[in-house]
Formats: structure tokens, C-alpha cells, sequence
């Protein structure tokens, strides 16, 4: 076997010196390196940022969409959308460890794991597509991966039915970062808290900022408000339009006895909510991105423009622990194991 | 006099609903409101970006740009580019103060600011241009302009020559957010240390981690790195291939007892530069990006890809003193001073 670079450089066909991640295209030749991890792949989760686009690109018509994915896969040796740059993840079953890694990891033949690195980066090979459901972005597959090694996933847990742990799994880097950043007593507003990040990041918050804080989730109109309502997992909700960013200012003022916020989150996955995460937040508070639809330099110019001092943070998937925090989450709330059966099953 | 917003939304004629900076027009009427100030205003330093563009535009015809410099203002209430969408900054004497604003701020009439907010979003009326330099992207004019409560300014100080003022303040934000964020003992990884923002950040930087902490500028060739360490704003010096982060990484390695740093900053101003940010901090570390060439899908994905537990933060232009914080560099370095004469006046 031949020795592989633990972040998959010696993949990279174009350009060369890239990382697999952004380089245009890598080997997705099945024959593993000694430090490389082969998957029989059962399932993509697209990412939904993605799958949105490619379904508008096709107008909606799912062979079209099917298509585009394999032409993607071929063109790429991964599936990675060139218009959003974003990917997603897979459930497949190990099917070959690379010599240098028998030892060191806990994975054995026949185990079930999901990824949670992204689709992105990840060599795969499609050799048939079985099915897409696309309300759940999910694409049932015959196919090959490689996880490189420095490559994360997680065994999928024998308590848990595994298309909730993906659910969860997906957005595990959410729910992660906020235990970390929010602190007892602050006040937290979660744009787009009706979606699946957003309920994550909504109950984490909620607990992480006790008695004395305030979680103020936004919905887009009344029918979802209502949902949120039925979660309890905010103190106070707003209906407003997250592309006017002077009517979530106010709503935000309002929910909260008109202070500006310590902290904004925005889960949203369309462009140009940047102002409507940064004008709510008090100078020296912290904006926290993980919308893959997000600007760089219009939140860059926009907090400039308006003479914010906070800080924003680039939502990173990872964070030590992401994975089990998240389905230690889904285990403990009922609530939130409910709604990720009813909406998010993948 | 009227109540405005904070953030100048009453001045926005098209669309409705917009923040200043976005919006196609705004009133330049110079009646203020209670929390506006009036500047009669001296020059335009246009955004660097816009002038190449309106000398390309009239094909070096400086009478041409004159003319399309009145009408972009007349159109737009602002000086902001309709190809670019970049505006510059002023310079101008305080007129007159609103009643809101009157013993909140630090101003009185008849003093000499630059603004710190951009020109795309700043009420300008222009009533004659008196000479353009266009070596130094710079308007004289007899125009007024103004001020929203939200907008940044700076009081021009005596002893620093305006010029030489300026063109610290245009990266203003760097070493400010530098002061913040790096701590004593720190190993700080500086890319692009030998441009105007990479310096003043290398400057701050090895203050702020003292004789403890190591700061490694990274240059492109031997010519950067020889005049770099003449500066001896460094500690070490790394010559480097930003777009190879696996060279970048090696380099650093090296230069740091084999171990990864804590912070690194990114004061490039090319794309794909995210994973030569991300690759050589430590987990638990920070990465700061304040080159606007930064895609937020790659830094976000990049970090999740290969499984690092970095906090990434957007680059913001402003932190509260940034300007008092710059200017007081630039006294203080006589090397700082002499390179911006040398290299960066306008």
C-alpha cells in the first residue's frame, strides 16, 4: 500500500499543492492509500444550501437534479455544488482499513459510520443512484468513498435510529459551538430558529443561558411562529423579515426591553441576512455565522459601515466532542427527538 | 430639527426599506436632523478600486472623470461607484452639530476630521471640484457631506502629517483588533507581514505577545523577507507559497520547535488563502481573516475538513478606538513612519 498525506494532498489532480477541499478536482480511484479508509456508501445527505440550488437549477425536476449530481461526481471526483462550494455527508459501511490505521482507530469491517467531513472533500465514486427524496435532501446510492485521515465521522449509535442521528448529526457542529460561546444570563437571538440548526442552537442556548438570560427566536411568519411556540425551546419570539435588517433591529429592541442583544446566531440558509445578524448586537457582543450563504465581505464592510464593534466568527462544523454533544441532545430532549422525526428524517 | 435614524435609513429615497450603503439613492440635502452632523468638506480620497475605474472608464481623460465623479453624486446623493461599489473617505471641518448628538461627542465646529465610514453610504452634495491628483486618488472640492450617529470619524491630530494619517487609518482596524486579541506568551503567524496592514499587525502583534512570544511574518520572496527583517517587526521570518498550505504549514512548523501556533492572521489580499490560515493553528487557537479575498464556504468548510477546532473570526474595519489606537503607532515607530512615507501616502 502506498503512503497518503493525513489531508488527502497526494488526491489533489487540479490545481496541484491544493487541499482536497477547495482544489477543482481530486482522484476518486478506489484503490486506498496506507492511511485511507474505503466506505461503501448507502446514502448522501446533500447539503441543504446545495440541494436547494441544484433543485431550482433543474426547476424542480428530480431526474434533472440526478443528473447534475452525477455530472458533478465525474467532473470533480467528489460532490462538491461549484455554485455554493458546500457538500454534505454520507452513511456507508466500512469496507477496508488502510494498514497504517488498523491500530489506531476504533472502527472494524462492516461497521456503520456517518462522515462529518464534507461531501466537499471527500473522494466518492457513483455508481448507480437508487432513489432521492428530496423534502430530505437525501440520495440513496451504489458507491464507493475514501475518508482520508484526518477525516471525522461517528459510528452511528445502536439507541438511537440512525436517520436521527443524522438529522442531528448534520448541524452537530451548531449546537456544539453555542454550548461553548453562550454564557449564563445572555441574551441570544437564533435567526431562523425554525429550522433544523436553529431549534439546536435555540435549546442549547436556552440552557446554556439559565434563569437570567433571554433566548429570542425569529420565524419567518405566523404559522412557524406558532411551531416555535409549541417548542418551548425560546423565551420570546419575533416574526419579521430577515432581509430588513431595521425590522429585526426594532423586533429585537422590543423582545428585549430595548437592549440590543449579546449574541446573534444566524441558522439561516439564504443571502444577505449579514446586517439583519450584526445591527442587533450590542457593541463588544458576537455575531456567529453558520449560514453557508454568507458573505465575507458584506459582513466584513457592513459592521464597518455602521460602526459595529463586535465580533463575528465563521461557523466552523467542527468542534472537540461535536458529534456526541448533538446526540446527547437528541437524547435528552423529547421534544426535539418529535420534530426531527416528524420534518428532518434523512 | 427632525429625529433621524441611527443609522441614516430616513435619508434612503431607493428602495425603500435599505440600509445607506445598499441603496441606489439618498437625500444629500444638507438640512440635518437632530442626530446628524454637517462636514463642509475639503477632499475625497476615493476608494482605490472606484478611481482605477473611473480613469479606465474616461480612458485617463481627468476632465471626463470630473464630470462623472458630479454626476454619480448627483444621481446617488453619495460617491459610490456603480461598477465597484466603493465610496473612500473625507476630509472636512466640522459645520454644524445636531442637538441630539451636541454634548455626547467629542466634536466641535471648525474641526479637522477624516470620516472612518465610507463614502458609498455618506449624504454628499458636491458644488464644485476644484482639482483632482490623481496619483493619490484625491478630489478637492467645495461640497458638504454627512454624518449619521452610527458614523465613525476621526479628529486629524497635529502633529502627523494628514497624508501620512490617512493611509495608517485606511487599515485602521487591523492593529486594533490585534491589541484585543493577541496575549503575552502568544506564537502569532502574520501572512502577508509585508504589506501595509501585515506590517502595523506584525508591529502590534510582537508588543503585545512580549519577550515570551514569538511572531512570524511570512513573505513571499527573499527581497520581501530582507526588507522585512530589516524592520525587525518579526521575531522569525518564513518565505512562503500562500496557495501550498502544506508549505505553509512545514514553515511554520519549523520555525516554532515543530509546534502549531495559536493565532494566525491573514493580511493577504489574494484568494484561496484560507486552509494557509487554518493548517498551522493549534486546535483551541484563532484564526483572524482580514483580507476581503476570503471566502466564507471555504474557511467554513476548510476547518471542518480536516476536523480543526479553530475559532475563525471576519475581519472587522472597526473597534472602538481603532483610530487613536492606529494613529498612536504610527508616533510611535519611527520604521512605521518611514515605510508609510516610502511606500503608502496618498
Amino acid at each position: 500500500m502506498k503512503k497518503g498525506s493525513k489531508y488527502g494532498t497526494h488526491r489533489v489532480i487540479q490545481p496541484k499543492g491544493a487541499l482536497p477541499q477547495p482544489a477543482a478536482k481530486i482522484s476518486n480511484n478506489m484503490d486506498i492509500s496506507d492511511n485511507e479508509i474505503l466506505i461503501d456508501v448507502e446514502f448522501l445527505n446533500i447539503d441543504s444550501a446545495s440541494f436547494t440550488q441544484l433543485k431550482e437549477e433543474a426547476k424542480g425536476d428530480i431526474k434533472k437534479v440526478e443528473k447534475r449530481i452525477m455530472d458533478i461526481v465525474q467532473e470533480r471526483g467528489k460532490m462538491q455544488n461549484p455554485v455554493t462550494g458546500s457538500g454534505g455527508m454520507l452513511i456507508g459501511n466500512i469496507e477496508k482499513i488502510g494498514d497504517a490505521l488498523k491500530d489506531k482507530i476504533d472502527l472494524k469491517i462492516g461497521d456503520k459510520i456517518a462522515t462529518l467531513v464534507s461531501l466537499s472533500l471527500t473522494p466518492l465514486r457513483i455508481d448507480k443512484i437508487k432513489s432521492i427524496q428530496p423534502e430530505i435532501d437525501r440520495v440513496e446510492i451504489e458507491g464507493k468513498a475514501i475518508l482520508f485521515e484526518s477525516g471525522i465521522y461517528v459510528k452511528l449509535p445502536e439507541d438511537v435510529e440512525h436517520t436521527l442521528a443524522l438529522a442531528a448529526l448534520d448541524v452537530a457542529g451548531a449546537p456544539a459551538q453555542i454550548k461553548r460561546l453562550v454564557k449564563e444570563g445572555d441574551s441570544v437571538l437564533i435567526l431562523g430558529a425554525t429550522g433544523k440548526s436553529g431549534l439546536m442552537c435555540s435549546y442549547m442556548a436556552k440552557k446554556m443561558v439559565g434563569k437570567k438570560g433571554l433566548v429570542i427566536g425569529q420565524a419567518r411568519n405566523e404559522s412557524r411562529a406558532e411551531f416555535l411556540r409549541s417548542t418551548n425551546f425560546c423565551h420570546k419570539i419575533i416574526i419579521g423579515d430577515v432581509l430588513n435588517p431595521i425590522d429585526i433591529l426594532e423586533k429585537t429592541l422590543n423582545a428585549n426591553n430595548g437592549q440590543e442583544v449579546d449574541i446573534s446566531i444566524n441558522c439561516l440558509s439564504i443571502p444577505n441576512t449579514e446586517m439583519a445578524s450584526i445591527l442587533p448586537v450590542r457593541d463588544g457582543g458576537v455575531v456567529y455565522f453558520f449560514s453557508m450563504a454568507t458573505s465575507f465581505t458584506k459582513a466584513a464592510l457592513g459592521a464597518e459601515g455602521v460602526g459595529k464593534d463586535v465580533t463575528m466568527i465563521i461557523g466552523n462544523g467542527y468542534a472537540k466532542n461535536h458529534a456526541q454533544i448533538t446526540l446527547d441532545l437528541v437524547k435528552e430532549s423529547g421534544i426535539l427527538r418529535k420534530i426531527f422525526k416528524e420534518r428532518f428524517l434523512r
